[in-house]
């Protein structure tokens, strides 16, 4: 029997006659001769079926076949120094498995709502396919980082009975007639496994119900949540740092490929290597005053500002003790300015945004307890997470990374609806 | 400075002086010994304080040290075969970072649903400790075989416009004027990816309103999905195998201490090889009539059934070839006998029920639109799912795994709620 192979391990078959099963990819021809380029999902090879090595009919279908018509290809590997990955497929027999009539998706140029409409279809195409490797990439990266150091994984629950930062992006269901939201964030939980198990992280989707039409924001999104006992701002800062550079050190190693079909600029990302910039949140309102930014002091950072905030720096930048006033009520104070928070937030570098936020959290049961009623939010539905403070409270922090945030900004694409497979934000729900 | 470590480290340190920073999880003495358990969430070990080691009032306080009060004991590491781990410390500092009054958890038995008011604080109990670092063991292991086979991850979303398997069981949420659907099964959106990649896989949180009260069932439950192209039910059984095969063995090379403490049987485990039963359903019900069981031709097995057809068995079972007429609208029929579907339970030894649960999906276009409509499914919400039939098609196929019920089988827990670190079931939304 002929043996079936992947495109990606048809070096092992150089010389001999394998099966290759795939869709058409494009298709060009020339008198006798035809050309094929066929894909597989782990890659792409040109089929060479000349008239004289097949039957007439097999030809004739061949010379007739559509776009992403499904096929199975027999033929002999053949190392050829032009062929895109050194070698192409001289065929003697071709199976239409199934003729694809009028693809939607054409070498020509279609709008991003079409696009989006054929999302499970727009996957096929180059750029995506390249995208969504290089996510699964960062995301093996992220766990590996994590397990290698003896992390432990705790996922966290999707449905919540309280809101974590807020009520007004919460998206709600019914549970068994009460209500449940979906979470914002496992960082609450994580500080309680932390105190279980030193070191953990969580990895899931998080939903935030924002009515924002802008290119950064996703309702349904992933996030990874490192969560460290004993830990204080400086450590944690440490590891958000050794994770970014591990990922996209990994990426580097195992997507460059990738990185080429998305035309990244691959010199920008080698040159992410620690110890990243670490400013105060005064340094950066004094980047911004100085580029003649209209900022009000205090505030919290937007889009324009982050972006103008890294434009002087190559890599990504970290941010330090912002006001306490625009951080979550957990966040700790910093002893020497207690308006200020033992927080970082993580800002990539070409303008691509915050990836990162983090911190130390408050860790005395009083001032927590105090917090709370100041955020007007509910004691009761807190009590569990006080408990941490009750029994062996101590020093601890954390930080997540929303995923797709760093899916854009290693892929270098503008929009985050082409970093996760099926993007669902305020307009899109389908497919 | 006295390094700290880790107790899961401690061998590297032996004769060193280090700090351990942790919680008290158990305390004796006797006269001027202390000895302290240190819990770190890597490991513990015993602190021995001697009186004359330490200062008066830190032997004081030592001696009047609750249960889960976070310290910091500097000292010696000494071997010692009679300790667990084989080492002792022989602390010359203590610092006690929270004394933790009234822990709630104690040595007595406590019932379960006060227990499970308490997850967040019964996760730092030895056998929860222990089901968790199984749990993440497991994920790990099921990730790295599909990386390993050069499977591709993609994210299925949460949020769907329509139901896969039945309405009656979805969670429902407004979404911006429309509704939403929480996710049952990724499998539509990864048989799409499948056309993309060729190999691809889903590892999320997939939810059921079930009413159900069972041990077997939780409301938000994990589920790997993986997918092929040009696969048949065949190489789909072959695929499950070899993935369960290598998630036992991964447990059991790595996590061989957290089966003792489960006090698992470990033989049992170490009979999970290759090749593993495959039966039809029709020998299925064969066994349950000589077993004298009710059950009626046609039905579909519920668990006590698959309790006692498993029972003849010492391996995980494969049962193939159900009546289509209980299985999915996308299953794809036998040739040879147009009434049976072409799909595979995996039933896990020792009554634990069903883990997989997969095959190979309908792909003729005509014939899928003819059973969504029998099955009085909204043609326009599965325009896209068709696309897959219409543009290239392929013979493919894949299963899900329920995570918990394989976290349950190989812990060997009776009950799915000790499998997941926070669980939410019918009753239950907290912590």
């Amino acid at each position: 029997m002929v043996p079936q192979t992947y495109i990606a391990d048809i070096a092992e078959f150089a010389g001999k006659r394998v099966t290759v099963a795939g869709w058409v990819y494009n298709k060009t021809g020339k008198g006798k001769l035809l050309f094929i380029m066929l894909r597989d999902g782990t890659g792409t090879i040109q089929a060479v079926v000349f008239k004289g090595n097949v039957s007439e009919e097999i030809f004739a279908a061949c010379e007739n076949l559509p776009q992403e018509s499904s096929l199975r290809v027999t033929g002999t590997v053949a190392a050829d120094a032009r062929a895109k990955g050194g070698y192409e497929l001289q065929a003697d027999d071709v199976e239409i498995v199934h003729s694809a009539a009028d693809y939607p998706i054409t070498p020509k140029e279609h709008g991003i709502d079409f696009l989006m409409d054929n999302r499970h279809l727009w996957l096929r195409s180059a750029k995506q396919h390249a995208i969504l490797k290089v996510r699964h990439e960062i995301i093996k990266a992220a766990r590996n980082f994590f397990d290698s150091q003896d992390f432990t994984l705790i996922d966290a629950p999707i449905f919540t009975p309280n809101a974590c930062e807020g009520t007004t992006t919460l998206f709600e269901t019914d549970y068994f007639d009460t209500k449940a939201y979906l979470t914002q964030s496992g960082q609450l939980y994580m500080e309680a496994a932390a105190m279980a198990f030193g070191k953990v992280y969580c990895f899931g989707p998080t939903f935030r119900a924002e009515k924002s039409k802008t290119r950064r924001h996703l309702t349904e999104f992933w996030m990874i949540e490192p969560e460290v006992a004993f830990y204080d701002l400086q450590q944690d800062m440490d590891l958000a740092e050794q994770m970014v550079e591990f990922i996209v050190g990994s990426v580097l190693e195992n997507r460059r490929d990738e990185l080429e079909v998305l035309e990244r600029d691959i010199a920008k990302l080698e040159n992410v290597s620690r110890p990243f910039p670490r400013i105060l949140y005064d340094d950066a309102v004094r980047i911004l005053r100085e580029a003649g930014a209209d900022f009000k002091d205090g505030d919290d950072f937007g889009a324009p500002d982050e972006t103008i905030i890294s434009e002087k720096f190559t890599k990504p930048l970290m941010i330090t003790h912002y006001p306490a006033a625009v951080k979550a009520f957990y966040m700790k104070r910093d002893p020497q300015r207690p308006d200020r928070a033992l927080c970082v937030d993580m800002i990539a570098p070409e303008g691509y945004g915050e990836i990162i936020g983090g911190g130390q959290r408050e860790d005395d049961l009083d001032v927590l307890v105090e917090r709370l009623q100041k955020h007007n939010l509910p004691l009761q539905a807190f009590q569990w997470y006080l408990d941490i403070r009750k029994y062996g409270s101590v020093p601890h922090a954390g930080f997540g990374m929303g995923l797709e945030r760093a899916v854009a900004w290693i892929c270098g694409r503008s929009h985050i609806r082409e970093t996760i497979p099926f993007p669902r934000t305020m307009y899109r729900l389908n497919p």
